[in-house]
């Protein structure tokens, strides 16, 4: 009786409310018969129950939009608040959503007048799995890199989309499209499976309606939508749940920094400061580019100009720089990612230049999306080779500023460096492995080196064989070293078959050169194993069988590691669990070498018999070590 | 009444606890009639009362001085521990003092038996000053550092000492001694306070009575006395008495580390751990060196063996390295740093090879010291060019392993190196200015970056003249910007008549070339200024001037900073205090250039009259500044 009473009661208030477009608590819910579509854009398309944050924030575009009241009849959901743009053309509204709330589909009604109403169906949906099973990768995970116009052509049928504006498909062309897609990553999936990766970094695969070099995809012209030459929404989705039913998780590209010149909002913005300035865009003044002054973000001398440049500054003409001080922006941004988490069931995020945003906003978008998925990963691109900025933006650091990033995890710049010329340069008092010893002590500055990525090369990169000046045991002793280090490891998509920039080194569209193998009648082709040469093949079977080992490596995923200062050319690296201990030996010799094991006797090896990951050949670990050649010598306890 | 009981009661006490050796608040103390000197060796030589430390300990070296007991009959003073060695022929005592204790000389009777008793005088002196008054260096400060052996003889009659290994002098032989002295230095005290100067950090005056290379100081072969071929004790005390009367502070370089090999001590060491791997060089066994990897004192993953050939290892085979872990060893060397402190009245300790003494007993030295002078300055030499290690070596870092070192002020090896290669490589994207910018950044990561030592070189360092391969307008860059950074800036003597080391770059013996007019007969005098070239007399002019004008700078010493990112071959830094600015600015280019001012709008100078600090000109802070020469401009707001 009591219950019935206080149901009543509900209803009446509620009732009451809904009058005044507050529908909190309503029980009476307006019933979608049919999808209306009256509204030019909604944005996010569609949102969820059951977050932390019971608010969102709708972006709504329609010609004269601002003159309208809008209105919502459902119940849990109410409209908290009507914000009017600097554009009549624009309305954001901010919306809640109650515990009580039920997923489903709802209208969202906007009144002009008595006469003119425009209806938007919209709905809220039920989420897929639990927010702690959102799961992130980890130094347990060894990250595949595709560049995914320049990996495998899945789909021939999307390679031109005459609605777009660039409208050619040339291989030849270093700079223009090839026609890889998101099917050719799809079909492509046991090979990258077999390799041992059990990540997939895909270059961003929304849409780049540019003019021109639309094929890198960092100048996005719609954050809701996928590049039709890449393929549909629903070929992502299936690419991350065919990923997933191989071990493989999906990590997105994201760009808070910027959009492209031709992004749909730039032809009527909703702010004045939506974007950094606009004006000079608009007007078509000379355009200030970020200083690109990355230090600016740290330095306490750092004068507010060069600050202002560095944040404010375009980081290329064709990519306006967006204002994530407008806190509709700010919110816009952090939607984004999140709505791309949930309908993507992403692994992680991949954030590019990192230090350009407005860095009170990256703390507050990070932290946003690690409120909402506490195990989920994020790792933000900093290019810079000082050890103190990878510290500053790694969460937990004890920063002067008192700046925390909620970024969990860095790029390791500096320690790629040192792998380079430890390997490049000759062994003196001061180059050559010391630079990889010394680099790797380092990590006494950070909260929490395993966290961090590594990498031989990337897609902005001269490629790790090439910087290696086209040497084999090089590459191998590179790549083994990083792959053992407590790091995340990241590979770029064709290191496996010693892909090269000799032509013109350090050239983009040379770097991301086309996998073999990936287009119908390419000659070669890698995934098969057919036209490659002998070192490539080596190159490829050496990295499956590290990658494979490595897969199931207490040692390597979470192990203590131990080094050595470099000893006559040669630098030993452990890393040591119960039950397991992974040796990592570099030589540098080119005639064969004994070492004495004795400097190691503190690991406690001695007796005990190791194998070789690469060869399965044992060795028992007892006087001495002779190092036949030169080369990386991967040696585990591990029976199997 | 009440209190002659008490009286009564303490004499009883006293009486009975002297039977026991032990004088504790005894009123009845053996008066000294006679000195006595029966001992070999007594250290500290003497001690004193009001330390916050209330117990010291005594070395007492006596052949079998072992088998006797000590006694002390004292008021105040009590023996609370007597330690025996490994060789019979050391006891070190553990000395109290009470609050009680008067200053005074007593005896230390060694009772061997019934019929042999050897008695040596000791004497606890009154302290000169309040602890308080002990004031350290800071950026306030100028520093000079000072090669004795070099820079001028004052006394050539003690060039010689036939009692000591190297009796040579010679002027022509780099590495020979050329009878620079104490004396030479007073005599000149002029000269540094005209330049400008406040500090002299003198390279060791200790004894080094090694058969060659002795000129330099760091062997030293008894840590209580003074080289007499750089003059006695007396000496020592009138150069800082004299040089305090002019205003500047003596800075004394100890070391820590090591000691010479023809240690006093070297033939009979009291301790089998007295240094480390004392069992190598008493067999004439190879010995190992310190590996030099100093990278071990931070690094997570080194190795122990590693840490160990760190911390243990010889600097050089001529050095033997002291054992801190041993200690008696560690209240050794904090007691003769505390004993210099006083006998000295010094302003500061320069402490050599820093990371290389164990790393514990180092914060232990350090703060023993800051205990006792709270206000004293101690800088350690840690060469390196990583700010990480740079940072964590000063007190109050936030260190992950919870290293506290209680060292004031680290050296900046890496700022030194960015300025040089600002100035000497071309104006690219990352070379050039930028390296200045992007270094002085780094101050973000120090608990106190005006605590730092910054320095265009040093005795163990190529000239900075010849660093700048001979270019004047970029040593004056070089060395107007050093003294206006927020750090204490360190000049080697020479550097302000172009002292260089072409002849052989880098060698140290060339690097340490006398200074001219320091010995009778040079016919160049930079003292005078006759016989210098007209480069040498302007660049000393102008150090002159920017010395003395910084020596009053509250801007400079304290100033808030602010500096742009380079532009155009320029870079402007700014120093700011309420009613003084500096400005410094750095122009590469060859050709005149104007700089609009807008650019540097927000420092406020608007419309304001600056002064250059060299040419007296002044400037009206508006529009433009045209730029005429390559070279710094120093122009403050200050009128005088």
């Amino acid at each position: 009786m009591k219950k019935l009473i206080h149901l009543a009661l509900i209803i009446l208030i509620s009732v009451s409310f809904s009058c005044q477009n507050n529908t909190e608590n309503s029980e009476v819910s307006e019933v979608v018969t049919e999808v209306k579509n009256d509204i030019e854009r909604v944005e996010p398309p569609n949102w969820w129950i059951g977050f932390k944050n019971n608010q969102f924030q709708l972006l709504v575009k329609h010609p004269n939009i601002s003159e309208a009241t809008p209105s919502i009849n459902y119940a849990g959901v109410s409209i908290e608040k009507v914000h009017k743009a600097d554009s009549p053309n624009y309305l954001f509204l901010d919306v809640n959503i109650s515990e009580s709330a039920k997923a489903g589909p709802f209208n969202i009604h906007f009144k002009f007048n008595e006469e003119k109403e425009l209806v938007q169906t919209y709905e809220i949906k039920a989420r897929q799995k639990e927010a702690t099973d959102f799961k992130g990768f980890d130094s347990s995970d060894a990250v595949f890199l595709i560049t995914p116009d320049r990996f495998a052509n899945g789909d021939t049928s999307n390679d031109i989309d005459e609605n777009l504006n660039e409208k050619t498909i040339n291989r030849q062309d270093d700079y223009g499209r090839h026609g890889g897609d998101i099917k050719g990553i799809i079909q492509h999936l046991d090979y990258i499976q077999e390799m041992g990766f059990t990540q997939i970094w895909s270059c961003p695969l929304l849409i780049n309606d540019m003019p021109q070099s639309s094929y890198h995809g960092y100048a996005m012209t719609d954050f809701y939508r996928v590049d039709p030459r890449f393929g549909t929404l629903e070929d992502y989705q299936e690419l991350s749940t065919k990923a997933k039913e191989k071990g493989i998780g999906l990590i997105m590209d994201q760009v808070a920094n910027h959009c492209g010149s031709e992004h749909w909002w730039m032809k009527d913005l909703p702010f004045k400061d939506w974007v950094n300035q606009q004006a000079s865009f608009v007007n078509k003044q000379p355009l200030n580019n970020s200083n690109h002054r990355r230090t600016a973000n740290q330095d306490l001398y750092a004068a507010n100009r060069d600050k202002k440049e560095m944040a404010e500054g375009w980081f290329v003409s064709a990519m306006p720089d967006l204002n994530q001080r407008n806190p509709f922006m700010a919110n816009y941004i952090i939607q984004n990612s999140i709505w791309w988490i949930e309908t993507l069931n992403l692994s992680g995020i991949r954030q590019d230049t990192y230090p350009y945003p407005d860095k009170t906003f990256m703390s507050n978008w990070a932290g946003a999306i690690m409120n909402e998925y506490p195990n989920f990963s994020i790792v933000g691109e900093e290019w810079s080779y000082n050890p103190l900025l990878i510290a500053y933006w790694q969460d937990g650091h004890k920063n002067k500023d008192g700046y925390q990033s909620n970024l969990k995890s860095t790029m390791d710049f500096a320690m790629q460096r040192h792998i380079v010329e430890a390997l490049n340069d000759a062994e003196q008092w001061d180059t050559g492995l010391v630079k990889i010893y010394e680099g790797l002590a380092n990590d006494f500055a950070y909260t929490s080196p395993k966290d961090i990525m590594i990498f031989p090369d990337n897609h902005d990169m001269s490629r790790i064989f090439t910087q290696l000046k086209g040497d084999i045991p090089n590459t191998k002793m590179a790549l083994s070293y990083l792959l053992t280090l407590p790091r995340i490891p990241q590979l770029y998509y064709g290191t496996e078959i010693l892909m090269n920039d000799f032509a013109k080194p350090g050239d983009h569209g040379l770097i991301r050169t086309d996998f073999p193998g990936g287009w119908e009648g390419d000659t070669v082709n890698a995934f098969t194993g057919e036209g490659l040469t002998d070192n490539q093949k080596d190159m490829q079977n050496y990295l499956k069988k590290v990658l494979n080992y490595r897969k199931t490596s207490a040692a390597i995923h979470d192990g203590k590691t131990i080094h050595f200062a470099p000893f006559m050319g040669t630098y030993f690296l452990f890393r040591v669990v119960e039950g397991e201990t992974v040796v990592h030996i570099i030589n540098k010799n080119n005639e064969p070498i004994t070492i004495d094991l004795k400097r190691y006797e503190e690991v406690g090896l001695n007796g005990k018999t190791l194998k070789n990951i690469i060869t399965d050949e044992t060795f028992v670990w007892q006087d001495s070590i002779q190092l036949k050649e030169r080369g990386s010598l991967i040696l585990t306890t591990k029976a199997n």
